[in-house]
């Protein structure tokens, strides 16, 4: 039996305007859903028996209960009563996650919630610790210095900019700064984006078999803006987003923060598990489908020719917008890449497109673009304006001219080489310093990842201090998976270091493994194994 | 009498699975209320009453109340029934704006709302054709070509570009393009904003009297990015914001985009008008209050000293966070600016300060900064992340030490020079060219704009096709309004054109007004003089 007055007395003490009764009990009892105290199908008290309780006004429980309702999370039913209605995912049913409340100073500094394990405070902090440590590993160059034993880092998923064409962009600067164009490089664009970017991405396009109208495409200040661009579009609190599980968290993170329930559906070598798609597509409602479908992020899986077609005949089916994040599109090293969904025929009006130069060329500049339907598109730049108006100008110009200069094919096909090449050397170091035992992975077709497991009773955090220890890093898996709770993986980038590192860095990882393996089969059974610790290094 | 029947069944003919009975019959009530078919106050049906009306399931109907309760819209009473609850102005319990119903191809086309006349549709496309316009005036460079008698644009917002100091920037990335620190143009910065120019810009706040911790300060890919995260990170649908009347109409879009409900305050020439604001805040709770103290857009009204203390005072006591847009604070033309009100003692809990360098450099660098209190400021950061991960790095980086040389402080003192000789000879063609009857305006002491005044009978917009037709154009100051219905304003910025091109767009605009005044007066007295025809200029 449930006791309300405990729940909800608290909620009720000190009484302060500027946080209305209703709310404070709206919130108490959503956060008791959401961390398991109201168990799914738990009856709540009538209004009436409510407000007698807490001696209240019926109305105010009353306007309690249509909020939750509204939010998804209780159900009334004629007769029988309110019900709570959690019976998704550990992830659903979260409300949006990054309001706060802001009244001034006090309001500001009483803010004192109480994150609960499933909470969308947690969710939010694992990301914000994650990319804290990710700025660091960015930050962390290679040197030479004396003594110093510098940290190998596989764990950013950013490009090496060795290889970035800075003389190019320094002569098209120049160039541009001379002529009478050059005002175009500071002024305003449109919020669809620089009209030479666009033709040239539109040619860009072409090439990859993709017929796209002027009207359908929009420049983007990097492809992160496209994923915000669809969820403040398109989503609705309580609106069902399906995902790869894992996947790019960020998207995860954006996602949810617009109140959008997430679908994880499970992702294998061969890309997303269709007939799980399927299966879920059968029973519920979704929006939208996000997918990377070649090289993808973190487990750089690619699917398939003949999925790519099942895919897009499951979602013509159930009308399921798809919303195909083709991000590492132009790094292929084995032979061409398959074409993107868009490209195949029936595609123009079930598939959102977007791509970025970030991570083949360099993501300082925030470049990305986004193809949707016309009708789609009219609604995405009304958001684009209200976001930041337009994409910066120098990096729109810059960027057009050295695609019309035919530099970026050029480019690419160095790039690729040179990717190729170390991921090569990562997988034979990977071969030669692990036993099957030890470590499995695969090797991906392109992109900027090897994804790796270590035995499933491991867990990728606890390992992370062994591996900082011989001075190395990478990201812990479980940081990328939405539903599932798995732990055993590492995502390596093999991108971001040289020959030399990756040989040196893999080495140092078989150490760390092989110490922490040790460790942890030494620990007297009965102790928690899966546990995890405080992940220092995360914060 | 409502005819129940007359209302609903259009929206319950077409049965489609994807669009549910209960959100249709919501979305319907919602359009009758926004569109004054149902009055407030008016009594709904009882949900069994309404259920049987349209045969169908009480709790259809019961959780289409309720979802409408939950925006605001219709309130319950116990024993008394539902009511219309709609009583603020035309601006208010709007809902979310941007959000559209993706689920593939065929759900996108038959996409049809009828909009009316108080429906976020119009408000959308009110700004949509705004923004299209002023796209295309900013596309009109005056031309010496024979015979072609070019416009002269007033309208658009933006600065006049010949004053760029290009030859800087280009040496500044030639400099950097040679340099090892070249890198840092292209790789990511962090959320919070490149290091260098973080530096630049606190040490340019401290020269404003502002006192700023390092975790008080964000660089945001220009100062509308301000507005979304401000808007995306502390508002829920249904909260209050009040803003100045007329204000910054991208500033509206996006509050109104998140369901906030507008709270309008008008503004005369000494800035916010704080008895109403007073009086406002007393009766409703307000979450946030935006407003520009400087050189308001479009006003280019200026809140003395002792009304910003006030401001501060009031905003202190009704606990509402002050959002302070000081767009244009370095663009002071007599004197020096006042201390912008992030400056005052006390004020450091209490106000989000932004600016940007659109309009006192370019708007291609889309770089801008705000400064929050250090807890808002974490969760500004999270949604800055799931925004665009962070600002373009090369613009960042040219800033960075643009400011550093001193540049920028050099840059200002011509830009100043020459924008306030511009302001005073549109003012001297104001004075010469009109009588106090047919235009009235006030002289702005910085910024970029003269607010203009026709008799108040008159619409801007009925005299635009006049102006056209002159060959000069102005932004009609309907545009600006969030809650008043006023017609007779233009807003003229005076730093678009030289010195000639204003002498000539006022006299021209003078022609203009006086065919206008002459064809308005001559009119069979009975036809309805405001009524606003087709906009014909701006689609």
């Amino acid at each position: 039996m449930v006791d309300w007055l405990d729940i909800l007395s608290p909620a009720l003490k000190a009484r302060d305007r500027r946080y209305p009764v209703y709310a404070r009990i709206k919130d108490r009892i959503r956060e008791s859903i959401l961390n398991g105290q109201l168990r799914d199908r738990e009856r709540l008290p009538a209004d009436r028996e409510l407000a007698t309780i807490l001696e209240l006004d019926r109305s105010t429980v009353a306007r309690a209960y249509a909020e939750l309702a509204a939010e998804g999370l209780v159900e009334s039913s004629v007769g029988r009563g309110t019900f709570v209605t959690r019976t998704e995912s550990s992830m659903d049913s979260v409300p949006r996650t990054d309001r706060a409340d802001l009244a001034g100073t006090s309001q500001l500094r009483r803010q004192d919630r109480t994150p609960t394990s499933t909470s969308p405070i947690i969710w939010h902090e694992k990301f914000s610790r994650f990319s804290e440590s990710v700025s660091g590993f960015i930050g962390k160059q290679p040197l030479a210095g004396p003594g110093a034993r510098q940290c190998i880092s596989f764990a950013a998923g950013v490009p090496s900019l060795e290889f970035f064409p800075q003389a190019d962009f320094e002569s098209i600067f120049a160039d541009f700064s001379r002529s009478p164009e050059c005002r175009r490089m500071f002024a305003y664009t449109s919020a669809e984006g620089e009209e030479s970017l666009r033709a040239e991405i539109l040619n860009h396009l072409r090439n990859q078999g993709m017929s796209v109208d002027e009207d359908e495409l929009i420049v983007l200040s990097g492809s992160q803006q496209g994923i915000d661009l669809v969820a403040r579009t398109f989503l609705d609190p309580g609106d069902s987003v399906a995902i790869e599980d894992p996947s790019y968290f960020w998207a995860t993170c954006n996602f949810t923060a617009f109140g959008a329930r997430m679908l994880p559906v499970p992702v294998s070598e061969t890309g997303i598990n269709l007939d799980f798609l399927e299966a879920a597509l059968s029973r519920r409602r979704v929006k939208i489908l996000y997918i990377m479908p070649s090289f993808q992020n973190p487990t750089g899986s690619t699917m398939p020719a003949e999925q790519r077609k099942e895919l897009l005949s499951i979602a013509a089916r159930y009308q399921v917008a798809v919303f195909e994040d083709n991000f590492v599109g132009d790094l292929s090293y084995d032979g061409s890449a398959l074409p993107p969904l868009r490209s195949h025929p029936g595609s123009r009006d079930l598939v959102i497109h977007q791509s970025t130069l970030s991570k083949s060329l360099c993501p300082g500049l925030r470049i990305g673009w986004m193809v949707a339907p016309a009708e789609a598109m009219k609604r995405l730049l009304q958001s684009k304006r209200v976001s930041d108006l337009s994409t910066n100008s120098i990096s729109q110009v810059i960027v057009a001219e050295y695609l019309r200069r035919g530099l970026y094919k050029e480019h690419l096909t160095g790039l690729r080489t040179a990717y190729a090449q170390r991921r090569d050397i990562m997988c034979a170091a990977l071969e030669s310093s692990f036993s099957s035992g030890e470590l499995r992975w695969s090797k991906p077709a392109g992109g900027m990842f090897i994804w790796a497991a270590l035995p499933s009773d491991c867990s990728a955090r606890e390992l992370l201090p062994y591996a900082e220890t011989e001075g190395v890093l990478f990201s812990p898996g479980d940081l990328f998976f939405v539903g599932a709770d798995r732990r055993e993986f590492l995502r390596l980038s093999f991108v971001q270091s040289n020959e030399a590192e990756i040989e040196e860095g893999i080495h140092r990882l078989a150490i760390a493994v092989r110490t922490y393996l040790t460790s942890k089969r030494k620990r007297i059974p009965g102790e928690p194994s899966r546990r995890i610790g405080s992940p220092s290094v995360f914060v």
